[in-house]
């Protein structure tokens, strides 16, 4: 692989999207994304959503527009049908989840996900967890997961603000591609040397 | 995420959980513990158990009382029969098997395994490989899995006494607290910052 | 672990089958092999196998012929229906699949894969994406699996050559092996200290 493509192409697509870069995206698409964050205490106004706030700071870097953003309580069904109507009727392409990840009897956010994907995308959770890792052996405890319906990316994060920023800025550089193939607007060719066909 | 409180959680959790970590810790638990080895030959009697050995030596690391110790055939529903009664009713917190987990046709540690737990917890076996594989190419082999049953953690170890001797050293610092969290003895913000709420 | 008998091992397998190796591995064994290309344009004759000619290439490091070869379209019942086929009656030891790991619509290799195989052998994808990520950070969004059906191994490669070729070297020198185990060629001992039992 051509080292200096792949530097280019992943730089490019996360912060210059509409600079030279437009020759091999075709077009800069702007990312709909939706923030949910899972949380028994969020959902009773118990306790301030300080990971959601780190989302959206993160999320500022790539060109994006939260859409949508709500704070449930650790419900499987809940959580579940929450991601099937942000997924099939809004318009989200990206939905990332904070919260409910760990191994507590009411963290079911993994399950939840996997209820309602189509298709699973292990590398995500994968990465994370291995960045992770090279801080704390606590980081095995993260049973994040995350996979594509329909039309929509559904990655999970952890639930802590430090963990949140820690995970998503090792796949951020990778999310706006991950939409551009899910949506169709990508020819096969593009990013063939890049490895991901 | 501040390395020195992840070090010092990471280190003091296994190693002085009796000390100044109690802190955080709320109080030291002792963890129950069954050693479950899987093999046709030491099932009956031909090959003396070396790698359940090698896991009774590592877990003398830490605040734990082995209270299972059985050695079983390569069957998948005697695996599982197994699992499902340490879990349930034994008061056993953690339950390590070794064994099992390679791609010959007696080997279904995995999927007994798969069979009786209600969450999967990918990251135990993903850092075991990870780790294994700076040394040795044939640690993608390895099936080994992991998850919670009911309070009780299942985590699947190689099975030869080397293999067991380095995989259960990856996670061994996570351990602890795994069962703290599944037990809820934590609370839920008691190691956020470390990333794992 | 004993560094130098790994070392010795992962080479020898791969290198010199037949030479001081074979008082470990027995017998060297001449692997037969499939490669089942999976791209709609190729299919139609519209594109070259550029990846299967990769596959071709770097099989030829190892004892081993290539006895199935063609070109599927990306068709979830079409790629199963020959990996059946291919594990089940034509001696087929490793399928090598490349393509339709991605995102894409129509990217429904693995889907396929997990259809077919008896057991998951997760390792193989979880280092290919690890050694791709040293790369780019695209490689999270290879969806390829991994598993035994039978005696045969199947690994799914990603579509494109450059990544083809990174991927299949970061697995080829454990395949010799994995083969011999599931064929059950190798006494349960043999490789007992690379940590693979």
């Amino acid at each position: 692989m051509d080292p200096s493509f792949v530097v280019i192409a992943g730089a490019f697509a996360v912060s210059l999207r509409c600079g030279t870069i437009c020759l091999v995206l075709r077009e800069g698409i702007m990312l709909n994304t939706g923030i949910l964050t899972i949380s028994d205490k969020g959902s009773k106004g118990q306790r301030h959503d300080k990971s959601g706030e780190v989302i959206r700071d993160i999320l500022s870097r790539i060109e994006s527009t939260i859409i949508k953003y709500e704070v449930v309580p650790d419900e499987r069904e809940v959580i579940a049908s929450k991601l099937i109507e942000w997924a099939d009727g809004s318009g989200v392409d990206v939905i990332l989840t904070t919260g409910g990840t760990g191994l507590g009897e009411r963290d079911v956010t993994p399950e939840a996900t996997l209820m309602v994907i189509d298709k699973s995308v292990p590398g995500f959770a994968e990465a994370m967890r291995a960045k992770s890792l090279e801080k704390t052996p606590m980081a095995v405890l993260s049973r994040a997961t995350a996979g594509v319906r329909g039309k929509c990316l559904i990655i999970n994060l952890p639930g802590s603000p430090k963990a949140v920023r820690e995970c998503l800025e090792v796949v951020l550089p990778a999310i706006p591609h991950a939409v551009e193939i899910i949506k169709g607007e990508v020819t096969e060719h593009t990013f063939q040397d890049a490895g991901i066909d």
